[in-house]
């Protein structure tokens, strides 16, 4: 199981990107990739976010709207794209404000893929 | 207060724009416009989606990663793009999940200072 030439690959294609992680939709940390350093916890910020998939697919189950896919949160300060991988497992990478969503949103469907045989 | 244009337009300008509404991040609608009917309940995602404003907030103040802007949540069936307005309310845009995502973004960044006037 290693992820952090996928993660690396990842933040190395997208303009603007900040960190990248595998995390377990239950908030548990696989493994992360940081390019730059500041003050914004961005493992908290996942973790937090992480706790809002449950409601997302309760919502999307009542109103007929599916199960979840992707979230892309922007804050004043930075931008998480999340794909879901797995009903356990999800890629997010965090983004400068100005960051290229575009791209990093390809990067993230693109990767999901690879990292299934890993995680199953 | 006639919020109808401006609604009427972001969805004549985004390919895949299922409905666009403004409403309070409490919860409560303003006004819509509906282009498609099916069986999804958009209201009622807006609805279940601003409840999750409260947690992103807090998460983004205790993280460092600042104020929430911009949501966009995909599911397997609906694409829902936000823009917080004001504290108290915002624009969704409802796209099919093959809909325009880098227009829509752009429609709502460019309409919502418009509202701005008639939302104070």
């Amino acid at each position: 199981m290693n992820f952090l030439p996928h993660l690396e690959a990842i933040c190395s294609q997208v303009e603007g990107a900040l960190a990248c992680c595998v995390m377990g939709t239950n908030g548990l940390p696989v493994e992360q990739h940081r390019v730059a350093r500041g003050d914004i916890d961005l493992e908290g910020l996942w973790v937090e976010y992480s706790s809002l998939f449950g409601q997302i697919e309760r919502a999307g189950e009542a109103m007929h709207g599916g199960g979840l896919t992707e979230l892309a949160i922007h804050t004043d300060r930075v931008t998480t794209l999340v794909r879901i991988v797995t009903p356990e497992y999800f890629l997010a990478l965090a983004l400068a404000p100005d960051g290229n969503v575009g791209k990093g949103r390809f990067a993230l469907r693109v990767t999901a893929p690879r990292l299934l045989s890993e995680l199953a």
